[in-house]
């Protein structure tokens, strides 16, 4: 600290003071523009009438362009590094977007899930298979595949898979704000983007292995590849499932005998956070964990029968986690909407292309609403909610480039579908909830 | 994800892997080991009937000492780098311990402190001085000065000043939990460690420049220096308090017209964060600034003048924060366990000279207590609260290394003082206290 002050007494902020920039500082200051911005923004969002969540992504945007174009190269340097995918910042918002996700499963029972399981499958395998489709054919049709560093049909199987990956948490996030969670619109919402999980991880194993095998450099069979992520992934969800439903009972009586300030919370937390490694560690993505986590903890007090090993009545209350969430969930929708790279967007040379990517990720998620039973608001309601791409798009557009199946100009189109997706439905489930039954 | 779930359907757990390990997947186990020994070790304690912070330490020591002995030589350097100063875990830490002692200045007003002043600069000054000089003597009399590396009194001005560094957290969670916050007595030690730490800061710059000029490196006078820092300190306390409480009024009834889930929560985080980066600007401990933010909100309703201003009347709580706080700090403290080593502990070479320095170190501190007025149970809480030294004094000790002070064992001394000094705070003041008026 002591270097830190004469540097500062000093008035000299060179290269040196940057290379030993304290972290902890930077971090603070930066968590706190974050949350200012978020719930400022989220504010003036709930005013128009609009989700929270909106003006977070906004915020992020306005701040990731703002860094972008005002900070000076060094600063901006550091700013890219203190925002980075492994940064310390990265990690509370992965750890706010588990927390909101486990809150949104503490809102349903697996009961409740299996209830609209067939018509979630449905609208899940929709959801998969048309954007797959539509993204495979505009792809082809607009650019020729030479431009793709493999040069070939492996592109456009990238961008079908990159249209096809539902992400939960900004869906998660509109509907525990509406207060909806229980509603049947958003069990099916919930049970799609489950398996959504799953098809979106065999798909990429799929495809990670049809461009393996190409290069020649497979060892194991594609058949086997996928049978053993499609058998790891399911285990996990009936295994957890059950074994969870039967540990969370006892778990949750040995909580509420424990002693000290925030024991509880802190156990529901360990709760989750190892679910959610489970689900890391099983090849799905941890906020299935974390969701599965909430889903198998019955938190409804169910005087029927007299049964007491709930939340509730063990007197436990999430809401004491529930204040975390808020805290943390907003730094991973404003991160999520910093990576939006303003100059790619405004770069017109593949408008176009990605103008027409962007309608067919739209449309190809929204109409599988469609499928489901119901008012039309119903249905509109469950498409919107299948429409943000979030951080498994931008996963997707990654790994194909980092395989070399897509050049920087499809990876740039492919992050404004995500970005446009995942702003448009916030205010879309806002105006089709308006028809919803209460 | 998909290259690890082949790694982990391999059963393939060799170098690789580790290098590329999922730093979530890691960072989420070790938070949830942490967080469940900590509630456990403090359900314990508790039942011992001793501070659960006690627990939480002890919990941190066997945690060291298992990965210590028990990883093989790979995962413990994942430990060790996953647990170390710039980690994850650490910086969820270091904010616990922030919005830690913002709680415990919510319970207090500048005014509290103020009445306590004279009587706390006493305690500050007597438990600088005491140590510093007892350090001093016995470093003198146990260590041939030429085993420290600059080889000389150097090494014990650094032994001294070690010893001369109150930690507060570890007194301010005992006291927080005691519900003693407001007391007279805690008020003295919250106002001694204040004082303490410009005082240590003082302490660092001198010996620091008196290093520096014996190497004829500097640049600066040494008196310049002193005076820069000083200033810098006391004018951020000063110009922080005055203009806080002038700013905090405003900034609370603003938060309370914020719509949005957990605003109000986010926005206290936000004051107490930019407090805590602008005291580390000016050469402080961030936990000083953490605490001046909470000191200048006044969170008790004050009904005798209709002053509306404070945080319970404008609808906020700082409960909110409290879950944040009592999930997040144990990690802060489990870590500090984690950095006793055992081994250096139990090998006997400088057992004589550690025993003296942990017992000139306890003393020191201790019978300042005896300058409070009151009854005795009063002066040796106060003694017994100001015992701890916590990561202050490892600063210290580190600081000492870096400039080739002092020598690895005298280190290791050091460390064994502040472990030692740390536990034996909370079962001392929860011993005293049972003297005190209720």
């Amino acid at each position: 600290m002591f270097e830190h002050l004469l540097a500062t007494v000093d008035f000299s902020i060179g290269p040196d003071v940057l290379e030993s920039a304290d972290t902890l500082l930077l971090l603070l200051v930066e968590i706190a523009v974050i949350l200012a911005a978020a719930k400022s923004a989220g504010h003036v969002a709930l005013k128009l009438g609009q989700p929270a969540i909106l003006g977070e992504l906004v915020a992020g945007v306005a701040l990731g362009a703002l860094s972008q174009f005002l900070l000076p190269g060094q600063l901006h340097d550091l700013y890219v590094l203190s925002t980075g995918s492994d940064s310390h910042l990265a990690v509370l918002g992965e750890l706010g977007i588990l927390l909101l996700l486990f809150h949104v499963g503490l809102e349903s029972t697996p009961r409740d899930l299996l209830g609209v399981g067939t018509t979630a499958l449905g609208v899940a395998v929709g959801g998969v298979v048309l954007p797959l489709s539509m993204g495979f054919v505009v792809s082809s049709l607009f650019v020729s595949a030479s431009s793709g560093a493999t040069g070939g049909w492996e592109m456009h199987l990238f961008v079908g898979a990159a249209m096809a990956a539902t992400s939960v948490g900004v869906t998660a996030s509109v509907l525990s704000e509406m207060k909806r969670l229980r509603s049947r619109e958003s069990r099916i919402i919930l049970g799609a983007a489950i398996i959504d999980d799953v098809l979106g991880l065999l798909l990429l194993a799929i495809i990670t292995g049809v461009i393996v095998s190409a290069n020649g450099e497979s060892e194991r069979s594609l058949v086997a590849i996928i049978v053993s992520v499609a058998l790891s992934a399911t285990i996990f969800i009936v295994v957890g499932t059950i074994v969870g439903t039967w540990f969370a009972r006892r778990y949750l009586l040995f909580l509420a005998k424990m002693k000290g300030t925030g024991t509880q919370a802190a156990g529901l937390l360990v709760f989750c956070l190892l679910f959610s490694a489970a689900a890391e560690l099983a090849g799905l993505a941890p906020i299935v964990g974390a969701f599965l986590a909430g889903l198998v903890i019955d938190e409804k007090p169910d005087s029927s029968n007299g049964d007491s090993d709930n939340v509730a009545d063990a007197g436990l209350s999430e809401y004491d986690l529930a204040s975390v969430t808020s805290v943390l969930a907003p730094v991973f929708f404003v991160l999520m909407g910093m990576q939006v790279r303003l100059d790619a967007i405004f770069s017109m040379d593949m408008a176009f292309y990605t103008a027409a990517i962007t309608a067919v990720a739209f449309v190809g998620k929204f109409v599988v609403g469609f499928a489901v039973p119901g008012s039309f608001a119903s249905k509109a309601f469950v498409g919107a909610g299948m429409v943000p791409r979030g951080e498994v798009g931008l996963i997707f557009a990654a790994v194909g480039r980092t395989v070399g199946a897509i050049d920087e100009q499809t990876f740039s189109a492919l992050v404004f579908m995500v970005i446009i997706t995942t702003l448009v439905a916030p205010p879309l489930l806002k105006r089709f909830e308006r028809g919803l039954p209460n």
